[in-house]
């Protein structure tokens, strides 16, 4: 059995790190390039985002592969241990979130002849910017193992919610208003609907961070504005 | 450190099926009651799968404590190892399929007051009884290491996207018929959405069993049947 090296050791959790911080980079790119697709009308961009999930399914099967042949032949303890299961677990947020903007991107590519009501686009547009800055401070937080802005972002993701509540209402009026918006409309609000999805999973990446430094769980209840579920909105006359 | 005493160690491991064992039943129970509060109009019902889904939740993290506990205590290789890297993983999919269930009976309380198409109603009830079927199978074929059972799941997986597909042509076209029915339909729409993705991680878990079992992936590409995303139903005059 190969000795634990402190050192060496340390390298393979800087490789582990390296691994994950590249995954998040084509998330966010793809995250990114989806909802551009989506916004100028272009088909040809969505089929690259979806041919581009390709990279961060294999990099999660990279991750994955490492981390249990680490715990296999390290047999790590305590904090080791820790960062290995954290490295796990945002692996598997990542790789969801990139699921997400793979079906932006096939939402985009749908519904790519069809004219969009600027409003709503202007909407999604304020939904992705945040996600995306969302997702860029979470990557940070965990490569400089900083709790604090994990928390930050822990708290910011209400106003995600907020955005996608105010956005469910606006696309279920614009349906209302005419019956030839509803198949547009219905792909946006699985987008938006998808976007909000993608602030929980960074969210939980937030989580993981905390945890990791601080060996604790975030406290407080965690913010959930999102009430759309049991929200019904008045559509009688 | 403790000998791994044989014995032993299959109690631990007999001790985690166990618990997944009732996680995954309490997730089966939650979602065919959050489909009968749907159903029946019920929002107490509904209420009582919202708190219900705690305990789920509660034993997902008995389980990971466990894991980890096993992993660093044991220092479990080969199968050892696959084995209690699959519980985890499994523990995760059935913890997302309670979050499912809540998400339905959260919507089956908001469209508590309102009166549902029967067609739909019909559909929805066919795709739960056999997203049910689904994971009573698979979770069957874990506790047996089953891994044809598990192939027959993954392969049925088609027929919920199928009926996906048709229930979410239906509630289009039932909106666009009268935009009254929007506000409630919207929320079919996703209750059905949440129905499509309890099959997607039931195919996973299908996928961590056979792996288990078998000690490869499956062969052939994961049967996807469900297009919506990229379908544009016409809404044009």
């Amino acid at each position: 059995m190969p000795l634990h090296t402190v050192k060496s050791y340390e390298e393979e959790l800087g490789l582990l790190d390296n691994k994950i911080a590249r995954m998040g980079g084509i998330a966010e790119h793809n995250l990114g390039q989806a909802f551009d697709a989506l916004q100028r009308r272009d088909p040809r961009q969505a089929e690259m985002v979806i041919v581009a999930d390709n990279a961060i399914d294999a990099l999660e099967k990279d991750i994955e592969e490492q981390v249990i042949e680490m715990i296999a032949r390290r047999q790590p303890l305590a904090d080791d241990l820790r960062h290995v299961m954290a490295a796990l677990r945002i692996t598997s947020d990542l790789e969801r979130i990139g699921d997400l903007a793979k079906n932006i991107a096939k939402r985009a590519g749908a519904i790519a002849e069809v004219s969009h009501p600027k409003p709503v686009i202007l909407g999604l547009e304020r939904m992705v910017e945040l996600a995306l800055k969302q997702l860029k401070t979470v990557l940070d937080a965990y490569a400089e193992r900083d709790a604090d802005r994990a928390i930050q972002v822990w708290r910011d993701d209400q106003q995600i919610d907020a955005m996608y509540n105010s956005l469910f209402r606006e696309l279920l009026t614009y349906m209302m208003e005419d019956p030839r918006n509803i198949g547009l409309s219905t792909h946006l609000l699985f987008g938006a609907k998808n976007l909000e999805r993608v602030g929980d999973h960074t969210t939980n990446i937030a989580e993981t961070v905390h945890y990791l430094v601080r060996g604790e769980p975030i406290r407080d209840d965690r913010p959930k504005a999102d009430n759309t579920s049991s929200m019904l909105v008045e559509t009688h006359d």
